[in-house]
This record gives C-alpha cells, sequence and structure tokens, in this order.
C-alpha cells in the first residue's frame, strides 16, 4: 500500500505578512461540504436513539446507533494499559468479521476497574442488545464512560435496552437524544456531518462524540462514533480510521495517554453504492478527507468543551524537520498549563510558548523560531519583537485563539486543539466523583 | 567505578497492615542529622549576601554565595533546548577546572530569549562579580530567573554586584537574604541542612533553593544552590551530583522537561579536612546520603510551595520491576491534574491514580494493583474496596498526602512529590507577566 500524507498543510499558504493562514476555501476545494443540519443518522442506513434507565438521575444515560444491514467496521481504542471492560468487548466483536449493527453505549459508570464481574455486565450489555435488535452478538460493540471502579446497575441498563428499540423508529432528535445520552461533564453536543462525491454517489460521513476533561486531555474519556454511507471492506476502513486519528484526535491528546475508556467506532453500511474503496481507488483521497474532516471536526468540539474552557486553543507548526516532530510541539504548547492559564489571562505571554517548543522533544534550532498569536507577531528568529499588547490582550479575549510557530527547518507541518486553563477547571475536577 | 543504588528502599519496612510507612528513624540510622537553624553558610568557608537593586520594586533580587577558597563544584542543567544566557556563562565557567568561588544569581528576569545582547549581560555578570570579589572569572557561575524575553537591567545589576561582597560580611541573616534575592512566585524560602561524619570529621551539607510553578514542574525555573565542606575532586562530586538529582528533583518534574533557566549548583569547600571522597572511599555512601537528604528536603519544599497549593503529595511505588519504572509511575501520578484537583478537594478518587498507573509507560498488571491513600487502602489486586469515604475526607484534609502504589511485579521502589492544583495556580498564572 502507498503511503499517502494528509498533513493538511494543502490548506493554507503563505500570506504577504508571512503569516499562516487557514483558507476557507478549503473545504470546497476539497468537494467536502458541511451539512448543517446532518448528523450520524444522515448517512443511508443508520437510525439512532437514547433513553433514561436511571443510571443518573434526570439525564439520559443509554444510547444506541442501528444499522439496517451489517456495516463494515474499524476502531481505535486507549492506550492505557488499564483498559475497561466494555473495550474488551467490543474488541471482540469487531475482531470476528469486522462488522458491526448496533453500538449500546451508557453514560454515568465506566465499568472499568470493575474485575471479571464487570467483564460479565459488558457481555451482558452486548447479549441483550443482540436479542433486542435480533442480530448475533458478534455485530454489537459496547461502550461506558463515567465513575470509574463502581459495578454497572446492569437491571437497569438491561431494562432500557429493552425499550431502545422502539425509539430508533422515532427519526424526530433521535442523534441529538443519543449525543445527549453518552455525554458526562460536557456541556454542549458534539456532533458533525460532511458530504462528499465518489463514483457520482454522495457519500455522506456522520459523527456523535463526547469528551470534556481536557486539561490532560490523556484522562478524560473520550468517545467518538462514525457513521458512512460509503462501500469499503474493513480493513481498509481501519486504514484510513488510523491514519485520520493521528491527525485529529489523537492532536488533543498528550503523548498517546488516554483514559481506561477512550474508543473510537466507524461503521460504513455501504449503501451509497460506490465502488469498494482501497488506497488504490481514483477517489481514496476524498474519502480519507472527509473522514478526516468529520474527525477534525468532533475533535475541535471536544477541546472546546474541555472542562471550565472558555476558549478553543487551536495551534499550528511549521517548518519543523518532519510532521511528527510538528505534531509533537503543537501539543506541547497546546498542553502547557502555562500557555493555557496565560490564555485564559489573555497574557500574550510567548515565553511560556517557547519554552513548551524546547522541551517538546522536536528538533528546534532557538535562534530560528517565529511564533505569532493571531495576527500579531512576538518572535522572530528566537528573539522578542515589539507588539501591541492592547491588541493581543484583545485578540486573546475572543473565543478561538491560534498560535503559530515556524522552527525554519524543514516542511514538516502539524496542528493540535486545546483549551484554557480556569477556575471552573478546578472547580469541576475537585468534586467529579462526589 | 562501581554502580550504587540508593532507592531509598532500606528507608521503608512493611507495616504488618500490609502498608509501606517512611521510618522516622532513618535519618538517625544512616548517621545523618538535621540541622534546623543551618543554611548555606553552615559548611565551612561559605557566606552569602543578597541586596535590592531595582529589578524588583521593593523584594531583594540580587543574590551571591561565597567561598573562601576555589571549591570543587559540579552543576546539573535544564534539558529544555531552548536555554538561557547564564547557563552557557555557568557552563563555560565550570568547565574550566570545576572549581567555582562565586555564584551571582539575580531574579525578576530569566535573560533567556535575549539573543547575543542575552549573553553579553550574562557575561557582563561574571566580569563584575570576578572583579568586586578579586577572583578568575572562570571561577563565578550566574544563573538567572524571571520573566522570558527581556533584557536585563544590566546597570542596576552591576552596581548591585558592586555593594554586595560588602554585605557578606554581616553574617546575621545572610542565607535569608539570600534566599530571598532569588525567590519570584515562591512564598516561602527554601533552605535546608544536613550533617554526617567522615573519617571521624564532621561533614556539613548547606541548600538554598527556588521554584513555584509547580502545576506543570517542568516548566517553572528551578534553581537550588548546595553548599558543603566534604573533600571531593570536581569529577567525583559531580558522579554524587548527577545521581542524586535524579531521585529527588528529577522527582519533581515530569520527562525531563524544565524551563530555559534551571540549574543545580553544588560547591565543596574540602575545609572539612576529610580523605578525599572517591567511590571507593567506606564513607562514600554516607556522603551521597547526605547530599540526598540536602537535595529531597529542598525538592520537597519546591513542590509543597507549588504555585497556588495548599499541600504537599508523595506518592511512593513500590513492586514496579525495577526503580525507573516506579519512578515514572510516582512521578504519572504526581503530574496527573484529575489526582491534584481531586486532592485539593478532599475526594479520594482512586480512579485517577490508577488511571494515571495504566499511562505511565512502566510495566504494569491491572490485577495485581494495590492503591492506598495514607493509611487507607482504596483497591486491591485492581480491584475497588470499601473504605470509609468520612475517614478518606479527613485525611485528605491535612497538608502532607501520602499515596502508596505496589505494582506487585518485582522490587523497582521509587518516589515522587507534587502539590494540588487549586484555584489560586489559575489565578497565579493567568496573570503572571503582566
Amino acid at each position: 500500500m502507498k503511503e499517502r500524507v494528509y498533513s493538511g498543510r494543502q490548506f493554507f499558504h503563505r500570506q504577504k505578512n508571512n503569516e499562516v493562514k487557514r483558507l476557507d476555501t478549503v473545504i470546497k476545494n476539497n468537494s467536502i461540504t458541511p451539512v448543517e443540519a446532518g448528523s450520524i443518522v444522515t448517512p443511508k442506513g443508520f437510525c439512532a436513539a437514547g433513553i433514561h434507565t436511571g443510571v443518573k438521575r434526570y439525564r439520559l444515560d443509554l444510547g444506541v446507533i442501528y444499522c439496517e444491514v451489517p456495516a463494515s467496521s474499524a476502531a481505535v481504542y486507549t492506550l492505557n494499559k488499564v483498559q475497561a471492560a466494555p473495550i474488551k468487548v467490543t474488541k471482540d466483536s469487531i475482531s470476528k468479521e469486522g462488522k458491526l449493527q448496533a453500538i449500546i453505549v451508557n453514560s454515568g459508570n465506566a465499568n472499568a476497574c470493575t474485575g471479571t464481574k464487570g467483564v460479565e455486565d459488558a457481555f451482558t450489555m452486548r447479549q441483550a442488545t443482540a436479542e433486542v435488535f435480533d442480530i448475533p452478538e458478534r455485530y454489537v460493540a459496547v461502550s461506558s464512560t463515567g465513575v470509574i471502579g463502581e459495578f454497572l446497575q446492569i437491571e437497569k441498563i438491561v431494562n432500557g435496552i429493552k425499550k431502545i428499540k422502539a425509539l430508533t423508529q422515532v427519526k424526530f432528535d433521535a442523534a441529538e437524544r443519543f449525543n445527549e445520552a453518552i455525554l458526562t461533564t460536557d456541556t454542549i453536543n458534539k456532533r458533525a456531518c460532511f458530504q462528499t462525491t465518489i463514483n457520482g454517489k454522495t457519500i455522506t460521513f456522520g459523527g456523535a462524540a463526547k469528551g470534556s476533561g481536557m486539561i490532560h486531555p490523556n484522562m478524560a474519556t473520550m468517545l467518538a462514533f462514525i457513521t458512512t454511507d460509503a462501500n469499503i471492506e474493513p480493513v481498509w476502513l481501519q486504514k484510513a480510521l488510523s491514519h485520520v486519528i493521528d491527525l485529529t484526535f489523537n492532536r488533543i491528546t498528550v503523548d498517546g495517554d488516554t483514559s481506561t475508556n477512550d474508543t473510537v467506532v466507524v461503521m460504513a453500511s455501504g449503501l451509497a453504492n460506490n465502488e469498494s474503496l482501497t488506497d488504490e481507488h481514483p477517489e481514496w483521497d476524498q474519502f480519507v478527507s472527509g473522514l478526516q474532516m468529520t474527525c477534525e471536526h468532533l475533535a475541535k468540539k471536544i477541546a472546546r468543551d474541555g472542562e471550565g474552557a472558555t476558549k478553543l486553543i487551536e495551534v499550528q507548526v511549521k517548518g519543523a524537520m518532519n510532521d511528527e516532530d510538528a505534531g509533537k510541539v503543537a501539543k506541547a504548547i497546546v498542553g502547557s498549563d502555562l500557555v493555557k492559564s496565560a490564555i485564559y489571562g489573555t497574557d500574550a505571554n510567548w515565553g511560556r510558548i517557547i519554552c513548551a517548543t524546547g522541551y517538546s522533544g522536536a528538533e528546534i534550532n532557538p535562534d530560528t523560531i517565529d511564533i505569532s498569536i493571531g495576527n500579531i507577531q512576538t518572535l522572530k528568529n528566537g528573539m522578542p519583537i515589539p507588539f501591541s499588547e492592547e491588541e493581543a490582550t484583545q485578540y486573546l479575549g475572543t473565543e478561538n485563539i491560534l498560535i503559530y510557530v515556524d522552527l525554519h527547518l524543514g516542511d514538516g507541518y502539524g496542528k493540535a486543539w486545546g483549551c484554557d486553563l480556569t477556575y471552573d477547571y478546578v472547580r469541576i475536577n475537585a468534586g467529579y466523583r462526589t
């Protein structure tokens, strides 16, 4: 298989003021268009539902995505060596044929550190879902998020599963209810929908995600579910997903550190009837870009909804020795509590940005680093340059903060996303469990 | 040279309740005794001073340690690839003979990211100090801490250096004034003093340190200066220091990530007149333990004085495959913002502790992990066990929090230190620069 690079470098050009800017036209240029009202049920073949089982006091706490045909499926899981029980079950299901028809997700309890009883409970969730939808158990994935170390209230959940099938017939608000059912400390629903054309057929991608503990994103459970009607075999779907994850969801985590439950699953119904996709297909890039846009959109929503966050921070690094180094620098900056605190305080503290650059592990030359905060350049060739503090403070008062770093060493490019560090982060995390 | 391990394992024994406890008798057992009122000027041959030059508005901002003889010296510096100008000067001095007679330190300005002018200024500080004390320039080390990216007010500093020699004659409060002169956002002076006996001679260690931005300790400037009157050649002093640093100051940082200015310097006057120390000396362990106690004491003070901190957190890990793995787990836990927030909120959230254990990079088996918070065991063989929430909350309300993790895989042992994450951390860092 050919190695392709989707570094996103094509999405940028150099402005005359030496600043890298996102092209608004990128999506159109790549013939990938957002669908404003779209969701996980927009691709052909999918329905969804959310229900209240009583694990949480008031909010919806159990969701399902169902596909009318067995869908090619792929998944990526947490790298944490402590993995929750549902991950074992989902791995087991996908390992059989690479096909899924249903994903059952509960929130409020992560079913992690729950030993053999926890694994039994997760298998019970799978079995109950298979029975209710009358599909083989191997076509069911299980996912959980919430508190660690407590046993599931499995009866409540099984009762919920029995009732949830009927709800998947209700089209109105179905995706919204699924989204709501998978949230924990999230404050907003996170969905995405993009379309593109392959073999003259419209291919749709839908996505739903949860995740909110973002100051050390590694420790927040991050769940994302992507649906598409593209026709693609599981092996190619896995290849595309693994590639895209590295440039999107892994760019809102640090060093591959992840929670006990992190999972991204993609299901492809094939109902768009395009020629089956492989990396030899002339429109393979189109497919991967569509998947990437969907994942990036969800990843940014997760970052923006970081616990207590008031701002989305995007770091773009160019001029690195290679894309990997660029990613390291971007992640170090966006993961720095000092940078995050400064942005919360609207303080253009570029010293903390260069400091993070220096310890990122990437190859750098301190004397060739340029840093800009939005349009405001603060460092050129490693030396501070005068800038208007007033203008900087004004910019940092907005909700979307862009930090540009140019290392001037090569053409490596990468992005990462995070959020500011606020009083509310501490408030939320000082009392989450109790 | 023989490889010796000072893992501190000898400092612990197993209690009947299966809990690892620090022995209060450790210091006495090792014949290393704390000197309550001691400081950097307690070892024979040293004096110190602190002065206000006007770089800071009110507080002391320039300090010096002076030794009446050229002292064997060793140093360890930041691993950050962006290194401040004074580090270049100190490296240059020590590289000549491994001897120092004076260390000049300013606070309020880190002289980092200041290009060739910054390096010139640091050399000017060295030259001025050499002239005032009438010693060769190669016997002077230079250190700075404070804001990054602004040029030193070098005239004010040189004027201060001219006046500071006279102050080193004043014995009263000299070490206190030096300590105060090197602080930034620190809230307490950090000093240490320990004594031991080698060849029947009393050997004294004194230490002074600063450092406070501890939520991501890597990004806070940490300076530590150790004095001793032991007789030891520079090469052995460096060997001892490098070893001890790994078990003390590096256990309050994460992954070797350090600020642009971090420096630890040790000076040995030799005036105790013991036989020159090498690792073949029968009391070499005694010397290294004394140095370790001094560094550990300072490291813990730095951790406790983390910005906004209200508590010191000590994590002890045993049963790892090796000491390195134990250190990784201890550092991952103590570096976890979620753990730190939970401790601030007096929430015995062991789920976050096992989560950090899982992503630490160390070899673990999720099913053999025990966790205790103080005397309260919360996890046994990877499974939660009932405990009194009330008792746990009460314990977490105290100022010194101990977390014990036993991996049950081998006999690797390690410790790490940190502090809780509070509202005040955010307040301090949202507005440090401005």
